[in-house]
């Protein structure tokens, strides 16, 4: 899919006259010479200041940190008008279904149903009633369970087990609300999981904005978890049931979740950390270390804290 | 369907003799001429005394606040007792499918499976797998993703996109259990959902009780969410993954719900409020002020607690 | 299936030369003269006095405890060694479908699809797109709604009510992960559940480890809950929604259980507890009681312990 930059522009209600071609919309870092991009969190300045983006939207004041040459559009509202300019490289459901490219000794359910150009490797098995979408490809020895749902563009590992009514690559949950019409900001992204991954029953793991949402080889996901876009999640970590990470929380390697813990977005969590049951990470946390609580902090102060509490009505 | 008001008497144990005709169960304010309903709350007496049922199951020292004529049967256990009768009025599950009444330009995977009755839009996409059931009504442009579950009855609105997982109208959680016998009050109600509404994957939305569970046009819900039996959600409502909204909530227009949070039953969240994620809601909420904890408090009072709670450990 | 001893030692490293057969996997307490068991927690030192199991597998200085004649299978890994052993007894996942036993005047929509040896009472419903594994049986009168998936050998009772997306059956979450490889507690039990039980869409009940998970008779469950491996949920208990039960919780008669509450694992609830919404369970409660806060304590107590915090800020 391509356009010329200055149909987008157009379409978004942005002056531009440059016929340039635009292939993607991708973040600031990720962008290439035929990408689009925005700008529209102070957080992300060194990302403009670095950007290979052929074009970035952006504020009027921040025209000024743009590299030579990349092509300014000009806005109050950045996240919106990206958001406008998703839907012309959004994804167009359809109900059409076809055959896969399935590998030697692979079993395939008759009653599951293809998108275009899905491809299974060797020795997997497809239970009764799953959907892989458009561009799906999975890798040798991977089971999948009945009643699983893996949206278009998904890469899933070898020896994988995706347990039941999981959720692979639905939409994120993008809005650019600021006017409070909810515009929706499509998600143009994808999920990727690695090798010997097992994702629980019901779990759901949003594809990305843009870019990848990414489950690491050897991370197990147990039931009911909700990933959101963009969450990386490193190798062998261990995520227990009811678990809910905000878009674009990065967890690394070996990270332990107890049940019904959750962060808040766009943070980190060191590798090795372990999170007790129902933590509430709010904001980024080193490795190593055992965290409690909500907020989470480390789990001895937390342990005193809850000890002080239960003192409170003694006192009186 | 429709009863004489003996047969139904008989059935639940009370004494009538009228053979009036009942063709519905309904609440006191919903009621008409046909109707029979029931009073079991204090709080409900303002609806008592204007309800426009032909016939009300309540208990003996309220039968003074019946507008005139209306037929009393007479019970120390109302709930129990319309629990009782809603078995008669109840949907009884069936294994046929048949042909839905399709729009143009609409594409369905010969996977999905309708029941009796369905009507289709227009520019509409209904994915694989699915499901949707008896009188089922989908307007035009809307996209259901594949293994969806829409029961009898629910109504959907135009350009709604409905994720994988998502199950809308199944029962709401209804038992008349004072004697621990756990009878079944069967959800005879719907679901009626808006325009341009978004429900995330592996979402969850009861039908009502009596009358119908409301998402009104522009809300947007995440995953993993579940909306109980009766809960209204306004317009431009955002609820973010994993909240918890208990039967009979009502949200106003453009309420927010972070993650994780949580509604007890029978309240109301005026327009424009924000629930911080986990906020636990137990009364009703002033609109258009943010909140935070459990309770869920003015959010600034919320803080200066959680600060307070710190400080605890440090006086020592 | 079976093995011979010296089979499976070899396989999990371990030297033994007896060629008696194990014909099954068990915890200490259920063990037979043909089962292989495991001893790793202090807490089992009476099962494993009394265990009839013909061999265990545990560290050297537990040997002294076996009963007589029982073959002890040394190593410092316990767990990790009878985890590497299920691997071995473990389901092998198919795709092949097969034609199921079924009763009288049951319906079954073409599209649900069957592993061997599926059985199906009289008077059933099945409804479209639900998948039942190998060896599925299924009581008198029992209803399940689109797109439900029960693995294989779970057993259900009669008059049930089955949701939309309810998983019964799928792994339950074990890794044994002293040395971060995440190697997996092959799943090997099953799930029972009694009579005139209903659950809601979208919840999920795990398997068990070894044995079974047990919901019983007339228990209720709400939507989008968590059933860990091994958990035993009482007659005419009430679960509300979103609430989480870690493996091998215990729940009495009666009990009920508010929404987004949970419970650690291998802990006791009493008959007819209550816990009020989102308490958090962390050690094994009397019935009988009302409880609620994080770590759940009498209701009383918590009610305190919220007005002495609320009172916090305005001591200042």
């Amino acid at each position: 899919m391509s356009f010329k930059l200055s149909e987008i522009a157009q379409k978004i209600g942005i002056d531009c006259r440059s016929d340039i071609e635009i292939n993607s919309l991708s973040t600031l870092k990720d962008a290439n010479s035929k990408s689009l991009s925005f700008f529209h969190k102070e957080s992300y300045l060194n990302d403009l200041k670095e950007t290979k983006a052929v074009a970035v939207i952006l504020k009027e004041e921040f025209v000024k940190y743009l590299p030579n040459g990349v092509i300014a559009l000009i806005t109050d509202e950045p996240y919106k008008k990206m958001a406008l300019a998703t839907k012309l490289f959004a994804y167009k459901p359809t109900a059409k279904t076809y055959k896969a490219e399935i590998g030697e000794n692979t079993e395939v359910c008759d009653s599951v149903k293809f998108g275009k150009g899905v491809k299974i490797g060797k020795n997997c098995v497809i239970m009764s009633n799953s959907f892989l979408g458009d561009n799906v490809e999975v890798a040798d020895g991977t089971i999948i369970y009945p009643n699983v749902t893996i949206y278009h563009d998904s890469k899933i590992g070898s020896n994988c087990i995706i347990h039941s009514g999981v959720v692979i690559g639905s939409d994120g949950f993008g809005f650019a609300s600021k006017d409070s019409t909810n515009v929706k900001f499509y998600q143009i992204g994808n999920v990727v999981i690695g090798d010997n991954v097992e994702i629980g029953a019901n779990t759901t793991i949003d594809r990305a904005t843009l870019g990848s949402t990414l489950i690491k080889s050897n991370a197990k996901l147990d039931n009911l978890i909700q990933v959101g876009h963009n969450c990386e999640i490193g190798e062998y970590s261990i995520i227990v049931s009811q678990v809910g990470l905000s878009g674009s929380t990065k967890l690394g390697v070996g990270v332990v979740m107890g049940g019904q813990s959750a962060t808040a977005g766009h943070l980190e969590i060191g590798d090795r950390a372990m999170l007790a049951a129902r933590s509430g990470v709010t904001k980024s946390l080193e490795g190593g270390k055992i965290y409690g609580g909500f907020p989470a902090v480390d789990i001895k102060i937390w342990r005193k804290t809850q000890a002080a509490i239960a003192r409170l009505i003694k006192r009186k």
